[in-house]
């Protein structure tokens, strides 16, 4: 059910757009969502909304604007507080969710990025990263869950949202560099956190189509390989 | 007053260390306070307490370590609540300061930091982004003051400790660069601002000495120029 008074702009193929809807739907909260297509034209709301880094997702409450995807997961648990808390009540567990989620946007995002938008050599250095970070969070899932099925134990919580929104972007990069980044072999326990996350009620209608994209990680690693192409030229001529 | 059960690991140049003993004091918690020389080796206790990113500050509250300065003040400030709070109570306030300190932290710093170690070009990008960011930073001054000496209105909040920070710094890029970034005539209430902070209780006996940063400042971009004409040997050798 959609609630006039809180707006989400966004982009079906965004991770940080992804956390925000995940987490409006875990406080039952509706929203109206608009689509933005960012490799055409920002819209003026976005730009007015986001005039420091132009940016999805947005949340507009009221007329309100929230910018930046884990601020806004923070700012929504501390809004509609009758649902299931998404961070922990503890200031330790409340300060390990936030490293990870930390973690997560510093340093998992950045390698995977540059897994599907680099040059040949840089994304092995890239994958590498990937593969030493998912045994990280490994070991982060089981100390946080303490044996539960979800980093935030019986619900979903703060670092579900952060991890849990690049796992269809981990698919995509295992299919371009043939390579498993999440197994039952090596990482057990994610694997199974992986499942248990993409069906949940919370999360399955916003959890892209990955061969879509595939296709769209195939796009914007041609523009970029123009991009880089045009800089090269530039600066040898 | 040192209590033995808060211990922070840090280096006197750091700006992120400052956040973290600044929040202590506001909150009168007693701490013991280890240097680390990170230009010679880390400790065994900092790499036992930071494995993932092996980096100051760390706070350790009992046996439990906290990393990443905002995530440290943040735990702080939910910790030891009898003093000011640091971050405001509103959920909208809270998500704005959230806002503003990660705009420090990922847009701002690294801009400072390329001013100090890159070379002559990209130096020059990163002083026009120092310049740019300030002006910001006026604007949200204004906005989160209310008319106030601090970004936290009355008190020393948390964009005061994220902007405060950098200023010993932003003074030592000043004299690198022979640029005013920040002005009475450009910034007026920011330089005021920077005066009030920078003389604050909580603050005068951690801000550090600006010739003594800039003598620092000098040997970290030595050693960044000598590391960076090494990596360009290895390439053409």
């Amino acid at each position: 059910m959609a609630d006039s008074n809180v707006k989400v702009l966004g982009t079906w193929a965004s991770p940080f757009v992804m956390r925000v809807r995940i987490a409006l739907h875990l406080k039952s909260v509706g929203y109206e969502y608009v689509e933005e297509n960012l490799l055409e034209a920002k819209s003026e709301l976005l730009l007015k909304s986001n005039p420091v880094h132009k940016k999805v997702p947005v949340l507009i409450h009221g007329d309100k604007p929230v910018c930046e995807s884990l601020i806004i997961v923070q700012y929504i648990d501390e809004v509609w507080t009758s649902a299931p808390s998404i961070l922990p009540s503890d200031p330790y567990d409340r300060a390990e969710s936030r490293f990870w989620a930390a973690y997560v946007n510093d340093k998992f995002f950045p390698a995977l990025r540059r897994v599907l938008i680099s040059t040949e050599e840089a994304r092995k250095v890239a994958m590498a990263e990937i593969l030493e970070g998912v045994v990280l969070l490994e070991e982060a899932f089981k100390k946080l869950s303490k044996g539960k099925a979800f980093f935030g134990g019986d619900n979903l919580g703060y670092v579900d949202l952060a991890v849990g929104s690049l796992l269809a972007w981990i698919k995509v990069i295992e299919k371009f560099t043939e390579t498993e980044a999440l197994s039952e072999a090596k990482t057990p326990s994610l694997a199974a956190w992986a499942d248990c996350f993409s069906s949940h009620a919370a999360v399955k209608d916003v959890f892209p189509d990955v061969d879509k994209l595939v296709d769209f990680g195939m796009k914007l690693r041609a523009k970029f390989s123009k991009a880089a192409t045009a800089a090269a030229a530039t600066t040898t001529n």
